[in-house]
């Protein structure tokens, strides 16, 4: 069973510091022991509980890619046992900063169960568009939705 | 102020028909009136607090689109005063079942401050590609990050 921690932040430490290291269990320590928990990566379906979870973070790692992960935060709020953390991640792949992909937006959600701060959600979700750019949904829908890429 | 409901799905109810009528004044009765509510809408940044929701939520009505939302939950979470829907969002544009974009992926958070159930956070984001798309990643990345459609 994870350990609380003392903080939001230090369960999102622990989160991000687990990302870069590829390292499956400390991944999991910062995940509360619930059947609830989601996460929800990058233009994928929602993973559910500790097992669907564990075998979300288990894909991206089977990678073997070296991942370094710059956190923005972008909005923080705290209120009661609950605690939301708004974040750009910005990776960098193997090393290679002429490598970096498109950063990343997050919600990630934090709650206090009684012994401490653990991570309940991650939904992170591809970022806006660079400035000008033109996205693929009608224009009379007022609606900003990406068309999949066309490969 | 918002009068909160009785339960997450309430303010849920009232969050989608203020969305398929276009209007803001009933989409505001859904959010929590604080400031820390936060709207994130398909590749776009986030919107915080009562006002930049607002703006985020006219922008969208100002087209003047007619939209039907079909909601699809898949997975709902309760625990203490604090309530996760997992969602996807099927519109359908101005009545027509042959111009529609692909579901979006939402969480809804619900928080009950102590007289009832209002929205707090609105993350949506692009669904995940058919089945056999390849997406726009370095393959040894593991991880799947869509490249901005190319138009």
């Amino acid at each position: 069973m994870p350990n609380a921690f003392e903080t939001p932040q230090d369960a999102e430490d622990a989160f991000y510091d687990a990302f870069e290291e590829g390292n499956i269990e400390a991944m999991m320590t910062a995940w509360a022991a619930r059947d609830d928990i989601i996460c929800i990566q990058p233009m994928r379906r929602q993973a559910i509980g500790r097992q669907g979870v564990r075998e979300a973070w288990e894909e991206v790692f089977s990678s073997g890619a070296r991942l370094a992960v710059e956190v923005h935060h972008q909005h923080w709020s705290e209120s009661g046992d609950c605690a939301i953390h708004i974040v750009l991640e910005q990776l960098t792949l193997n090393g290679d900063a002429s490598n970096r992909p498109p950063p990343i937006l997050a919600t990630n959600l934090y709650r206090n169960y009684g012994d401490g701060w653990l991570l309940v959600l991650h939904h992170a979700s591809p970022p806006p568009p660079p400035p000008g750019m033109v996205q693929g949904m009608p224009p009379q829908a007022g609606i900003q939705v990406p068309v999949m890429p066309q490969r």
